[in-house]
């Protein structure tokens, strides 16, 4: 514990792809040690040059640190990587993207081979690491000790955010996050293909956009509270009957506009049945019920 | 002409539901005379205790001024509205919500009543208007002179953003802008069933979706700048590939969670099938062109 104080966490990385390579920079200009591993050896090279310590093996680099940090394509590649290592007594971060499921499974694992576990989820892209302002940030679940007792040197990369001793949440945290990502991305797609045989300049749209889109994110905050409450009558501005009767509309000019309907008429037709069950003075909340089976 | 610097344009509004009522409070507030006009006449009582003139008749609102607002619920009662007035050397603002094609039959035959005319697409809600740090805003299209005349007084309920000289164009960003918000609630629908039946709170979610949707939103400039350059390539980050590549985690996670796929589904078909097309170097920017037919 007291090497903490006076010298950085050696730290062990298995995976060299374009995340892990970001991952062992920051920690290498942050004065940490860094051992890395990756399956083709070409890709330890430049990593070498910039002062990591390059194993043989994945075996052999876990065997270098107590902090084995994991970042590979996918949790198979994972179980292939971690085949003929000694974890017991380890500190295992799995930064590899995977399902809730996943995580917990490794994170029994790891427990049945004698090491703790920390599972994360990256919120951010390679150029994001090692670039506090960029905002990106990085999901942690499991041991809330562990977390503690790593978290100066998981802050390195990116912001690291708890989000609770079950394993499996950094994971959820991260799929919820980015569906509704792709949720939106969905939304600006339709909204550009409106646009797209007029004379309207796709550079003068995105911004109103984005202004709009960042004005109504924050409607997630009386959403939550809804949920919480059970009633999703709860401040509505424009009720579920209101905000029905105006989607023939949207239909309507993406019918004119020679766009296909087919990325907004599954939620249209959820409020529509939501309307139909009796909750013309709800909010949109009663939606997410009925995505539940 | 003068008469708009020493005293301000009186405004005809047809329509005292909860916006047209907002509106003419905001004309009365900053001190035009407002002359209102609604279906029911009950409606009208609470304005003409604010200092509005009440008039019998649709016609005879119209004959009052020649700036006429019309605010009603739909097209089809802006045609019953206005069957009986008389539209000759009007100035024409109609803020009922429409389809471009609405708009432009409107403009088209308001010019042959030998009225001038402009469109308008509201995006705030009824707490919005007068409330300028709400930031809600008003677009207008239709000719820029006319705009350009009465932009004082259209600026006074909402901020007054002109988008073109076609009709349809107010219309049609307006559609734009909320078909994307439709688009992002149906995500920030799926994130919240993701975690509905876990011990996560809503609350605790939101603020890490409001973040991450905003910090995501801008993405759209990229995106513009794709479309008008023709090179879906340009600057990407994670390509089609890589994202189609992490799509079955999206959808594991759903299935374990027992949350339908149903909304983040087509969209990433779309990713798919132009994957399939051979798009693997591009970013999400060719599902664009696959929703128009
Ligand atoms: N890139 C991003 O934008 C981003 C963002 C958030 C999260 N992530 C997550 O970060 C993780 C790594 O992503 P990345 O972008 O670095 O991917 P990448 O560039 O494709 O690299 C994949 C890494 O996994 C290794 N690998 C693949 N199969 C393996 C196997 N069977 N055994 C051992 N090693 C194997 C590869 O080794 P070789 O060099 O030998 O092929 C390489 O080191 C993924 O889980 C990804 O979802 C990435
Ligand atoms: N409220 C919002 O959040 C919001 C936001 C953006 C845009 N808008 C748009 O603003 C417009 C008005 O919305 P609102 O919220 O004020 O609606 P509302 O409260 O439902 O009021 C509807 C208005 O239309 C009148 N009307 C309906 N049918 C009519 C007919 N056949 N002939 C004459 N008048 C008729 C009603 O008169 P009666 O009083 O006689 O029924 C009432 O004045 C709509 O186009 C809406 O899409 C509203």
């Amino acid at each position: 514990m007291a090497s903490n104080t006076v010298e950085k966490t050696s730290v062990t990385l298995l995976g060299l792809g374009a995340m892990g390579s970001a991952l062992a920079r920051t920690w290498l200009a942050a004065g940490h040690a860094v051992t890395v591993w990756n399956r083709t050896p070409a890709r330890s090279a430049a990593l070498a040059a910039e002062g990591a310590e390059v194993a043989d093996s994945a075996a052999a680099a876990v065997a270098a640190n107590s902090l084995v940090v994991v970042c590979l394509l996918d949790d198979a590649s994972v179980d292939e990587a971690l085949a003929g290592a000694d974890l017991a007594g380890r500190d295992l971060v799995n930064l590899t993207t995977s399902t809730p499921a996943q995580a917990r499974a490794r994170a029994q694992s790891a427990r049945e081979l004698g090491a703790r576990y920390l599972d994360g989820g990256i919120m951010a892209v390679p150029p994001m690491i090692g670039v506090p302002e960029a905002g990106g940030f990085i999901f942690y679940s499991g041991a809330r000790e562990l977390f503690e007792r790593h978290r100066e040197t998981l802050g390195v990369p990116a912001g690291a955010t708890y989000v609770g001793d079950d394993a499996g949440f950094a994971a959820l945290h991260d799929v919820a996050l980015l569906s509704a990502m792709y949720g939106m991305f969905a939304g600006i797609a339709h909204a550009f293909a409106l646009i797209r045989k007029e004379d309207i300049d796709p550079a003068s749209l995105a911004p109103l956009l984005t202004g709009w889109l960042v004005a109504m994110a924050p409607s997630a905050h009386q959403t939550a509270d809804q949920l919480r409450s059970g009633d999703y009558t709860k401040g509505v501005v424009s009720n579920l009957a209101m905000q029905v009767a105006g989607t023939p509309t949207f239909l309507s000019t993406a019918e004119q506009q020679g766009v296909s309907p087919e990325l907004l008429s599954p939620y249209f037709k959820l409020m529509r049945r939501r309307l139909a069950e009796g909750s013309a003075e709800e909010d949109l909340t009663g939606v997410i019920d009925l995505l539940l089976r």
